[in-house]
């Protein structure tokens, strides 16, 4: 069975995740940071994309003490399981997801990934082969559910968050939507990848929620209507 | 003096005015279609980029027969002036905008349109060069504001609002976020262009209301911070 996937994102105020030069922009604040540690806390695996690896290198551990203490009061590894979606194996080693805090990480590659550097990531990572050219994501998500994975958050970017959506696998969304214009036609966006193209193709959401939080707002979003 | 410039958007979740192909796209509902009809029937002149009327051809008239009574009590045209910005004057003269219903047109050009089409677009509606190869927006907006244009709503697209951005002459912004997920990294955004590319050059917004509408919120913003 595959994992409850839950998103979170931050954008600005006109949808975009960072500058077209994919730099690295705070769009939300101090209490948002909060929520998305607790978010991670709670969950068993975190996802990210390889273009978000490459461009913001982050490590995706737990940041408040006291949450790291609860897990491991919970009998968990302190950090949640770290998983990064990388087709072609470009991971750099040195990656602070691979390298920071304790606790399992899977790399997820597809069939066309360079066997030496898949012999490579296996030292440091658990490396899932699946799909041929693109990592299946559905597969993608049993493997994981097979290693007891109940709850997913994926942390982006826009061409990871599209895959999860035109797979059919998003259970929530959360946009934090930040009190900045960034603008861009090239910058990337909470959806990126192909994108659907007619009415029917669309992911329908329920919003839940909706907080007002530091300077801007969380929407919180299930996918599909009704109840 | 310019006039006050209100932006009216609605967007994706995800932050996406339209599909890839430009499809236009049913984003918000009912309650949020009368709001714009009011914001629209409120304001001296509706303006909106080339693209917007290529793609989708839009009349920019107040529906509602209502408010455009009120209009007509107060000694004011039935509609807005309606507002094009067409820099190469690609405008069809068959368009929606320049053909249905009563009132001002004012299509915005550079000075390298063709003389040919801007004598043609001349019989039609009011023609303002400013700039040289684009419309210089601050010299138009200059230009509504001599001719009594007091509130300036804009409709889009994203090239237009981030010219508006960048210019540095947007008071407000109406962003409605919709429940559905778009994607896409060439679907049109509320804001496109070239973008800002460091922290120092993003237009900070201050939330003024959240206000939940339909199946989506609709979030308004003042640009600036303080107050």
């Amino acid at each position: 069975m595959r994992p409850h996937v839950v998103v979170n994102v931050a954008m600005s105020a006109d949808g975009k995740i960072s500058t077209r030069e994919r730099r690295q922009v705070k769009i939300s604040g101090r209490e948002d940071f909060f929520r998305v540690d607790r978010l991670k806390a709670a969950s068993d695996a975190v996802m990210v994309g390889i273009g978000t690896v490459l461009a913001d290198d982050p490590s995706l551990t737990v940041k408040s003490d006291e949450l790291k203490r609860e897990r491991r009061a919970q009998g968990r590894d302190e950090h949640p399981v770290r998983v990064v979606v990388d087709s072609t194996a470009r991971i750099p080693l040195t990656a602070s997801v691979l390298t920071r805090g304790e606790g399992k990480r899977v790399v997820a590659v597809s069939r066309r990934a360079d066997p030496a550097k898949v012999a490579a990531i296996k030292k440091v990572a658990t490396v899932v082969v699946a799909g041929e050219d693109e990592v299946d994501i559905a597969g993608l998500l049993i493997e994981l559910g097979a290693i007891g994975v109940q709850q997913l958050m994926v942390e982006g970017g826009g061409t990871l968050i599209a895959s999860l959506f035109s797979a059919g696998v998003v259970d929530e969304i959360y946009t934090f939507v930040g009190n900045i214009i960034i603008g861009g036609k090239d910058a990337p966006t909470p959806a990126d990848g192909s994108g659907f193209m007619s009415e029917g193709e669309f992911s329908r959401l329920t919003l839940l929620e909706v907080t007002r939080m530091g300077d801007g707002v969380l929407l919180h979003w299930k996918v599909g209507t009704g109840s």
